[in-house]
């Protein structure tokens, strides 16, 4: 495998991209204020809170490393620049759906930080910030790609992913409200259906076909191809990470899990809800979703009670090897590449946090 | 001119749009409820009350009554369908920022009812509706003008557009939080930069320019004039609604007017900046943006010993005669019309509320 791009690397081409996007509102004449707003504020905030260090760049840095696999060489300078900026677009979508979702859970902190909304003097501002992040990919798009010829393409696969991405958000909210338990609402359907749509979409099939379409290997044969690897691997991701949730040590994966106090739709609680009898129903429906740490022990009781660790295990082993299946024939005569497919799940069963 | 477009005609419109985007998203295989949620909730709440009765459709009407005039004949069936259609997506690009402003000012009402985020069980999920509204404009845009030449224009003019939008929103809120009154950031600069940027792009060039693309007619010389028309013409317009806000009759206009206690950085409060001596400075200073009718009086009678009103009366004298003189000198050798622009100019100065 060719050599993979680094973290600082990827960085350094975000200050260019900051300056585009504000040469452009400087063009437009906007005051002062709003442009420091935009300048110390929106940017440095948002992206040290949203985007470093605690995110990890796992999707922006997909897309040049899907490039370099697909090339099966160094890039050029070109190609690196263009990929590491379809890279970021990937982080600014990100950036925007998290300060919404920051100000519709009400949520108080952000990988250890005060929460976008939480800052002083910003509020209910953010949710402006939430889609003027989202408007900034599409002056990105027009301003880097806009000769290319897959760039109505690129257009359509942001807007796309967007809505899915809303769909999925829509979904959760209303399925598992903080303030409003009901594990009646719950289902594996929708569980499925939320993972998929809120975050497999846009965590795995999106930094992939940016690449393909980059790089012109966007056949429908490919594309296909890439959307039956990549979304149920993004599913087992998500199943990973709630597993993890309930499961993880605390000291290994860096937080204590609160999907049973947060009323999460979680794998966990479903798989639970599938296996249990009425009796554990009962205990599951009186102590899930509550703020209280009795109750949530009472919720993990019967987790072990019900093996859930080891449904999860079996889970696991069937899902990655479906997955080492559909990877290993993967039609590589339209310039896929196996490879792509097997770092990103390389990347998911090794971790631990 | 040819006859003008009904709002029952247009209304008959939007139950095919609506069916688009709802097949769109059963396509997606969306569990039940979220799919009730749009149904019922959602575009049926939406368009009720972001888009009727209060609203005029003012909007909407315009891309086909622009139509209308520049070809200057009755539509085809498609012809009708198709500019409705655009109509429609400034309606929803409208209830888009409406629903994210309610949320923003945390207001209490919008035409008369609750607003959006204020009905039982919406609360924050009104965000997300926020964007799924703007999504829909890009999913209707693909579905029926993919194949159009124009369509890469007309998807960049949303996006252009929606970004102007939230940098006018971004700079009101910064300039005129309701939680604290400081008169020093008010001028008539960022006055004009708001009303531009948040009003006059959307309401006034968009409409015009989306049926200038559709038929083909937006030419360098024709997006230009349009613009160093319809941009002054937004500006009068928001210029009057602030007069009309403090001087107008609450039975006349039909709401009584909130901008003194509500803080807004409008064109009187910046009239009566520009004009106010040391000590009436002082009282505007103590009054204004205060939720108390005393202290409003008080701001009202400076603007009386100003003689705003008059001050208005001048300026709106000036912005038509200079509107005219433009309109006049259209040069419509490349399919636009004088007559687009007197029929939107006539409408703004014949209002009463």
């Amino acid at each position: 495998m060719a050599s993979r791009t680094t973290r600082s690397d990827f960085e350094a081409i975000w200050p260019t991209l900051s300056k585009d996007i504000l040469a452009q509102v400087k063009e437009y004449g906007v005051p002062d204020p709003a442009i420091t707003w935009f300048e110390k504020a929106f940017f440095l905030s948002l992206s040290l809170q949203y985007n470093t260090p605690g995110g990890k760049f796992n999707r922006g840095l997909s897309v040049p490393d899907t490039g370099l696999v697909l090339l099966n060489r160094t890039l050029n300078e070109e190609e690196f620049k263009d990929l590491c900026t379809l890279g970021w677009l990937t982080e600014l979508l990100q950036a925007f759906f998290l300060v919404g979702d920051d100000v519709m859970d009400n949520s108080i902190t952000r990988r250890g930080q005060p929460c976008w909304h939480r800052q002083p003097s910003v509020g209910m501002i953010a949710v402006n910030d939430s889609v003027m992040l989202e408007a900034s990919i599409y002056i990105i798009l027009r301003k880097h790609f806009r000769s290319h010829p897959a760039y109505i393409d690129l257009v359509e696969l942001f807007q796309v992913i967007t809505f899915k991405t809303e769909l999925g958000q829509l979904c959760d909210l209303i399925t598992a409200p903080e303030d409003n338990v009901n594990l009646d609402n719950f289902s594996l359907d929708k569980y499925m259906f939320i993972v998929t749509y809120k975050t497999a979409y846009y965590s795995f099939y999106l930094p992939v076909v940016l690449a393909l379409y980059y790089l012109q290997l966007a056949t429908p044969c490919n594309l296909r191809q890439a959307h039956d690897i990549l979304i149920p691997l993004g599913q087992y991701f998500q199943t990973q990470d709630d597993y993890l949730d309930a499961f993880g040590d605390p000291a290994v994966i860096g937080k204590v899990g609160m999907d049973i106090q947060d009323n999460k739709c979680s794998w966990v609680i479903n798989q639970a809800l599938r296996l249990c009898t009425a009796e554990q129903r009962k205990i599951l429906e009186a102590a899930y979703g509550r703020k209280d740490g009795e109750l949530e022990a009472k919720v993990k009781a019967i987790y072990e009670e019900l093996q859930i660790a080891q449904v999860y295990k079996k889970y696991e082993d069937k899902a990655v090897k479906e997955l080492r299946d559909k990877i290993a024939t993967v039609d590589e005569s339209e310039g896929l590449k196996k490879e792509v497919f097997e770092a990103f799940l390389s990347k998911v069963c090794n971790r631990t946090k």
